[in-house]
């Protein structure tokens, strides 16, 4: 029997020729990325206790992404003590103020198909966009991992998600993601892997694969993971990584479920408050009045999600009862947007653009909502409080659905902006 | 006897002829402003329990900048209650995510020549720039502005600022003034008023007198005003304001000290920890070294400090050691920079951009400091704790040499950036 690509990337992480779902197995880890407030703050005592010794720092990646701007002296703590940490151990990847890790990461090369990616970020599971198996562990975890580049994991089951045919005008990756997520349920793929597949998703530019593996965590799963192709290739040579590894999940693979979509009926998607699975169609929430608006984050503010809002936004304002926060996904993207005229447009609309953040995602600063705020919001998770307060509610939709309801300051369908 | 223009303006206010240093004068307010932290919050209770009803809508400015974008949910719902506050009582002029309302009331074309400025802040005497009597003052002394649209002061003294000669290359109005901070001392001229004059003032900008206005408050000065002339006039009808009121200190006015400089022997010049009296030329700290840079808030973030910067910063690479953050002073000058291409050389240069805000220069969010951390600042205070941890230093300086310790990764001289 043949196995998946997560089955195939473990196998090779374990040093084994084959590996079978609920077996456990001791791997090797390609890259143990950790950030600044899950990082090395944490593990520092237990690290050095049993030796502190790095198993390999070109295979550890430090990224300063939730404390950046710092918006208190324990942020600005934290940020400097994990600043101090990566020169200690003389870290040749250490990153800071340039955007959340699980973007950084991509951008600059440290994601490559059947590479086995642990950090200590949910989101982590991002990097199976590009055919990686990546996970988030936590911070104790990954001291053992620091120390001896390798841990134990469950080999998981897959689920392959099918999504055939081809996606209609003003739908995009993260209406996709919404409408599985809502089907299978925020605990639908506890500690099993979800296989992105179908003619829609081959069709995907990296940008809006991303979308799809960042979010799969949220459906509970150990990881996202897409078939790395030529565009995976392309993308990776444009880092100047050459000879990128083929992976794929052998015909003959087991699933555990198997779901099946066909894009070309897809309306455009809103996660509503207060969890990522209550999932509904645009229609059934339009003219639902917000208060503030968020463009960005690792899930959404990738250069095309920026594209699609700008086009929208293009020559008109947005609604004067709201703010609409834009924050590109890394410093990157925010200046290949400017290059592009894409921050004109949107400050032109009203927009404020804001530095490539954690903070207003994940409620730490840069634009927490306070009790009765109602959010449109382009990232990744809705529950109680995860923006700030816990009387606050959030909706989450595509990066097009955010641009209509910031012009008509209530939930709106984005198809009536596009051409 | 003569008047000055601070008591010509309060005279005016008062609805006297003439007035002299240490009356007690009754007087009608211009404008009253507030911000949200210092703002409705604070007055409302009290406000309420007097009546509720404003003296005059059109009066009232209320600017939400403290808390823009929030860093938490105790900023969050400040915001929200500041908003909600103002739709309540219909203001006309509310305005939030702009940036610091010193800068934005200017914008907005409130600020005017011969004007009694009130407002919850300590540096609303930047609005003696224009020609304004504009002083702050507490919270509980503003309820009683809105209810009534009069409060009571005691007539200043003046002190007479002479600048004169030419200012030369790499030189600004930074160091001018605290070049004079430091000799008059931080509390040298408490509740006095600083009145600049002389050819070298009369050469400068608006953007450069409204540095000298809004650090008058540094030497303990009520405000610091500089007599309105073309440029402030040509500044107003761009804004639509005509006919802008001349008024200017007699021949024969008194004032309690004279101080008097030539421009032309200026260096750049350094106010270092704790103190912003603790002036020093920078060749005496040049090499210290930094970890932050900031440019920006309302003392030093316009077109003409973001123009030196990049001039400065053009081609050129920041040092590896810091980040730099740039805040420009408004929304307005955030976008107008972009248009000239600034953003993108500064972004090119390595630092990072932010959204305008109060936020790092007074330490509430976007840009803290944590124990340790030195910075290098364009902002108007440097005493412990101001941007973050008291265990931190600021030294602060014009926007030429903040850009020029963004190269270096340590103090330097801006001059020799500069051709």
């Amino acid at each position: 029997m043949g196995m998946t690509i997560a089955e195939k990337t473990l196998a090779r992480a374990a040093g084994k020729k084959e590996v079978r779902p609920g077996e456990i197995v001791w791997v090797n880890v390609d890259i143990a990325m950790m950030h600044d407030l899950l990082g090395p703050r944490l593990i520092d005592k237990g690290f050095r206790k049993l030796g502190g010794k790095l198993f390999d720092r070109e295979k550890v990646v430090v990224v300063s992404d939730h404390c950046t701007p710092p918006a208190t002296v324990y942020q600005a703590d934290i940020l400097k003590y994990t600043r101090d940490w990566a020169k200690e151990f003389e870290l040749p990847y250490y990153y800071e103020f340039e955007g959340p890790c699980h973007q950084v990461i991509v951008e600059h090369g440290h994601v490559r198909p059947g590479r086995l990616i642990l950090g200590t970020d949910s989101h982590t599971c991002m990097a199976g966009g590009l055919g990686a198996f990546a996970t988030g562990i936590g911070s104790t975890e990954m001291i053992g991992v620091l120390l001896t580049g390798e841990t134990w994991l469950k080999v998981p089951e897959t689920i392959k998600v099918n999504w055939e045919g081809t996606i209609p005008s003003g739908i995009y990756s993260k209406d996709i993601i919404l409408k599985t997520i809502g089907d299978i349920g925020h605990a639908g793929a506890t500690y099993q892997v979800l296989e992105f597949a179908g003619s829609a998703i081959r069709g995907m530019s990296l940008d809006e694969r991303l979308v799809l593996s960042n979010m799969a965590v949220e459906a509970g799963a150990k990881t996202g993971i897409i078939e790395p192709d030529d565009v995976i290739e392309g993308f990776l040579k444009t880092k100047g990584i050459e000879n990128t590894e083929r992976i794929n999940s052998d015909h003959d693979a087991r699933y555990l479920r198997e779901f099946a979509y066909n894009a070309s009926e897809l309306e455009p998607q809103v996660a509503c408050p207060h969890e990522i699975d209550n999932v509904h169609p645009v229609s059934a929430v339009e003219g639902t009045y917000v208060d503030q608006v968020y463009l960005g984050s690792c899930t959404n503010g990738r250069i095309s999600d920026l594209r699609v809002a700008a086009e929208i936004l293009k020559g008109r304002k947005i609604s004067k009862n709201i703010r609409c926060l834009v924050v590109p996904a890394s410093q990157a993207i925010w200046m290949q947007a400017n290059k592009e005229g894409i921050l004109d447009v949107l400050t032109e609309a009203g927009c404020i653009v804001n530095m490539p953040s954690c903070g207003a995602c994940g409620g730490f600063t840069s634009g927490v909502i306070g009790a009765g705020e109602v959010v449109m919001s382009s990232s990744n998770r809705n529950f109680k409080g995860r923006m700030g307060s816990p009387l606050g509610e959030i909706y989450i939709g595509s990066p097009a659905t955010v641009a209509a309801t910031a012009i008509e300051g209530k939930i709106a369908d984005p198809r009536k902006y596009i051409q």
